[in-house]
């Protein structure tokens, strides 16, 4: 029988507020069974560049990681955040063992080509080093990433959180029954978008083609839940998408998404 | 039958210099059989701290580890330097994967104690975690140290890099052949400072008393060599001093420490 493995993500408004990482990383100590954390830079990388003077660009609202971004954001990203993180873990009894996808040839991308806008040191992801994260996994350690990934050819690269927390999920998904869970600033998806109560429980194929017909999924939630059923079809069991909160089982203000 | 695992420690002078750093890699990257790199942090970290004003207090020739200080050195060493170093491996077909003693609890450590001196967050390692790296090296990975250890409470601290390479040959003694390359500017140990041809090629405990008698090792040789014989003296088969050229079998230019 397959292992259960929980994959979660986290965002920059977590991490940026102490005392809701402290929080974020005991609800994430006390999950059971194998897991790997995925975490973003949030403003820390920002605002280390704005001391050093080096402005950031952005084209479109993306970021464009120059070669200055890029020591930026491998110095905060790799660096302070996620060093930070498994020492605060390692003192939870969480095993953590801290990432980028360069590490052990984790996650092996290619730099974005350029076609109207060039996003500079971004990476698009290839492969994932599936059999290395199962040994790691079963050696009972818990992988934190960060978000970073490397070209295979020297170069280190800028990549999505949210896009190597599915990329890893649906990596191990044939080897682990895989939960992905998405915390973000909302409780779940929202049937209207000003009111935190009005999360919907459980969204399936059906359903989810009703939402998008009824204008419910709209702005940032569209490309999230797309994002979402690419990987429920490509072998990742279940999808939670919530804050923090859901990592407590008692808690059942999120939603969930399967197939 | 053991198997052969070399523990090499670059210093600041190699990581500072590109084409020095990228010679040595590849060096590095040609050693047969399993290895461990353990790198310093060089004056990287502390132009960042020139850069962000930050100012750093040294006491008797010592860096004092003050808050600020730390998150520099976590950036720039567990960062910065690091994902780099495992970049540039991987693209020579060196599977690296980059460590902080935190990572994997691979190196736990205390805050050393306040005597005469608060040296603030420096550690001093109390284990390494040989199983875990022996784990690691049976995957065919090589574990790069960044000099930071843990002390299992959450906190981070700045460790002597050439302490680093020595504990973890010395856990790792048990276990596998190790031998010990410190890689620093000189060829090796020399019976004229000011000669760099006359490299003492071979020193055993014999001849180490007899060097120590004609006072031939002084300065900043003799904490060196006492911790080489230390290691000597914990199950490490053999240490090696020069500078990288000694990672390249056919250059002999180098001194090699043996009980």
């Amino acid at each position: 029988m397959k292992e259960k493995l929980s994959i979660v993500k986290i965002g920059g408004n977590v991490i940026e507020n102490t005392s809701e990482l402290e929080k974020f990383l005991t609800l994430f100590s006390e999950l059971e069974g194998l897991k790997i954390l995925v975490h973003g830079g949030g403003k820390l990388a920002t605002q280390l560049a704005t001391k050093l003077g080096i402005k950031s660009k952005m084209v479109g609202g993306r970021r464009i990681t120059d070669a200055e971004t890029l020591d930026i954001i491998t110095m905060v990203y790799a660096g302070l955040t996620n060093k930070n993180i498994v020492a605060r873990l390692q003192a939870k009894n969480c095993n953590a063992i801290g990432l980028s996808g360069a590490d052990g040839n984790s996650i092996q991308a290619h730099k974005r080509p350029v076609k109207h806008v060039d996003y500079g040191f971004a990476g698009d992801i290839d492969s994932v080093n599936t059999a290395l994260l199962a040994h790691l996994l079963t050696l009972r350690l818990t992988p934190v990433f960060c978000a970073m990934s490397h070209d295979g050819k020297g170069q280190l690269l800028n990549t999505n959180a949210d896009t190597i927390a599915s990329e890893l999920a649906i990596g191990l998904g044939d080897i682990f029954v895989t939960t992905l869970y998405y915390c973000f600033e909302k409780p779940g998806v929202l049937l209207n978008v000003s009111d935190d109560t009005s999360v919907v429980k459980e969204i399936d194929t059906k359903k989810y083609k009703q939402l998008l017909a009824g204008g419910v999924i709209a702005d940032g939630m569209l490309p999230k839940l797309e994002n979402c059923f690419h990987a429920l079809n490509n072998k990742v069991d279940t999808v939670c998408l919530g804050n923090m909160d859901m990592l407590d089982k008692n808690d059942s203000m999120f939603t969930t998404l399967t197939l």
